[in-house]
């Protein structure tokens, strides 16, 4: 498995410390997952980090003492890490690691610290006499992982090679005579021989009907003649993920599968050409969106266009409508986000369609990172 | 899929209502994912309920309507469930559920919903001029939940006879020259094929030194002769999770392994027997460690003797040591409650032993629900 250069990460510290000093505060705690990924390469399931203005408090248990200690040394180790080993609960152990430090305002991330951990740690400050100011913070890191760095593209470029093969290879696994649950178990089976470490979502393998339930799961269902099969799946490779949709028709489509076939995939062309730097990402929705209107097609497409990718497989940009009630991050996109474009449509009763790449957003344009043949397949 | 009869969902509600009233609250929010599937069988990704006095307000988006719509009228219908369409953000969809209504005190889980939401939703509620007055709980509905229904039971009983098949299939899956990746796989296809929707958690098969990491992550190391192998792994199985340990030896086990492997089993075998109605948590773990310290293992066995199984894979009760600062719940264990005892002994450098089993505390002592022989096995 490989992981960020330690210059990688030292970028990203440093850019969380600006982000820090643009806010006024002197540290964050950083609990959600994800972020511990991002700024320090662990993927263990426990840990609280602590960016200080010199150096990365690293929080975890002995499960992981040794996963921390054996990068020391290596190009990937996280500069300037301080181990902490937790004995008991971890909040005990960031309240006391807090508390120890100088009067200081330390940030939070609101939108992953639960109420009841954070009334809790407020609490106990107060009972050490901690000067320590806890502010709620949102999205600092995460803003930061909206735009990936030259190691994170060459790692999304790496996994969506990896998952276009699979994505070559699955046609096969879809037979007359086979249920959805077992082409879900073929294709999970190849990611993992494909070398990602896990799907990066449950597979999603829906035929005839049920393709028209945008999150179908895999059923005992048998698919048959004149089935549509929406196949949706994506991998985890090194921390990141990628996500890939390809619609295949069970014996030759008739006209309708045909026209519902082709103004999907026009409406995905649409979109990525709509892509590039300084694009909406309300605009490239539009894209996918009015050429399925045009269809007589847009009520059948209810979900956004697309959404980004990194180390969650659902992050932000959202390429969705202008919604005031939902929207936050930046309308533009730049070069360096990595996103999805999958539109679909879906008819209740008769079956769905949905094709979906993976975009990076270039200096020039765009690069479709997952690669193969979109035209329609009949199997 | 199977799913819980709607009888049972009326009384796990009446239960709910009952905490409520003891609370002095009018209604809870819910918007932990495993509550949600414990009070609706709802088990998709987006969704928020409203525990009303007279009803069940469920909130989801357009993707899962038709999932909500399918059950109407079948055995597992959830009581008056009454559905709500989100269009737009789901926290503004409940503000406005929430302050549709008449004035009055709603409970919501401090231990899921974020600073974010609650600061959110706090500050929408009172742009409305809402009376409603949101109270911080915790653990409502999963205090409920640690104590398993008749449903429960069988279906944790089913899931555990299926685990058990597979562990005792998956010797063969390790042999010489193979990796842990691949060891790793063989176990994951088994589960799908046994009937399980996913495995429980990654899967783990530390083979060698590897083995003395209680939570190793499957790598490319091939399996040597001499090695011990951890292998433990676990199910999803209809909404259900279970969870087993096995170690094996790669070759004849000489002194040393046998002595290791001796002296876990029996802290395994002592913690089972420890179990049974009004017996301490904490006395159930001492059990083990205690059989452990007598053979000069006490501190190679770092982590806890076992956690809760239902919907999650580690929930109430927790078996540990007592720590003040970590506990929550009571120290008792009852009739219905389910858990695991995986006592392991782990000696970095050399390797490490575990052994898990999965145990029902019944009204006369216990029952042990995964099958199969925990003799050190030699391949």
């Amino acid at each position: 498995m490989s992981h960020a250069p330690g210059a990688a990460l030292s970028r990203r510290h440093s850019a969380v410390r600006d982000a820090l000093h643009a806010l006024g505060l002197d540290s964050l705690v950083v609990t959600a997952p994800a972020n511990i990924t991002y700024l320090t390469n662990f993927t263990g399931s426990s840990a609280i980090v602590i960016v200080e203005a010199d150096r990365i408090a690293f929080l975890t248990d002995f499960r992981y003492r040794t996963t921390i200690e054996e990068t020391r040394g290596t190009a990937h180790e996280c500069p300037a890490l301080e181990l902490v080993v937790v004995e008991g609960a971890y909040d005990a152990a960031l309240a006391r690691a807090l508390a120890s430090g100088a009067p200081r305002r330390v940030g939070f991330d609101a939108a992953s610290l639960t109420v009841a951990r954070h009334n809790w740690l407020r609490a106990s400050l107060t009972a050490q006499a901690s000067a320590v100011e806890l502010v709620a913070t949102e999205r600092v890191v995460e803003r930061l992982r909206v735009v990936k760095d030259d190691y994170e593209i060459e790692t999304l470029r790496e996994a969506a090679r990896r998952l276009s093969r699979v994505a070559a290879s699955v046609a096969d696994a879809v037979r007359r005579g086979t249920t959805e649950r077992e082409v879900a178990l073929a294709i999970d089976v190849r990611l993992r021989q494909a070398g990602f470490s896990r799907s990066a979502f449950d597979t999603i393998v829906a035929s005839g009907p049920n393709s028209a339930l945008p999150h179908a799961r895999p059923t005992e269902r048998t698919i048959t003649e004149g089935d549509l099969v929406v196949l949706d799946f994506g991998g985890v490779y090194d921390s990141y993920c990628v996500d890939l949709t390809r619609t295949v028709s069970v014996g030759k489509a008739d006209a309708r599968v045909k026209e519902v076939y082709g103004a999907v995939r026009e409406a995905q062309v649409c979109a990525v050409a709509a892509v590039g730097p300084g694009a909406s990402r309300f605009a490239i929705d539009a894209a996918a969106r009015d050429a399925l209107s045009a269809r007589g097609l847009g009520e059948a497409f209810g979900h956004g266009t697309g959404h980004g990718l990194g180390i969650e497989v659902h992050e932000d940009p959202r390429v969705t409508r202008r919604r005031p009630d939902v929207d936050a991050g930046d309308e533009a996109v730049a070069p360096g986000m990595v996103f999805t474009i999958e539109p679909g449509a879906y008819l209740p009763g008769w079956g769905g369609v949905r094709i979906e790449d993976d975009v990076l957003v270039t200096n020039s344009g765009v690069e479709v990172l997952t690669e193969g043949s979109t035209d329609l397949l009949e199997i």
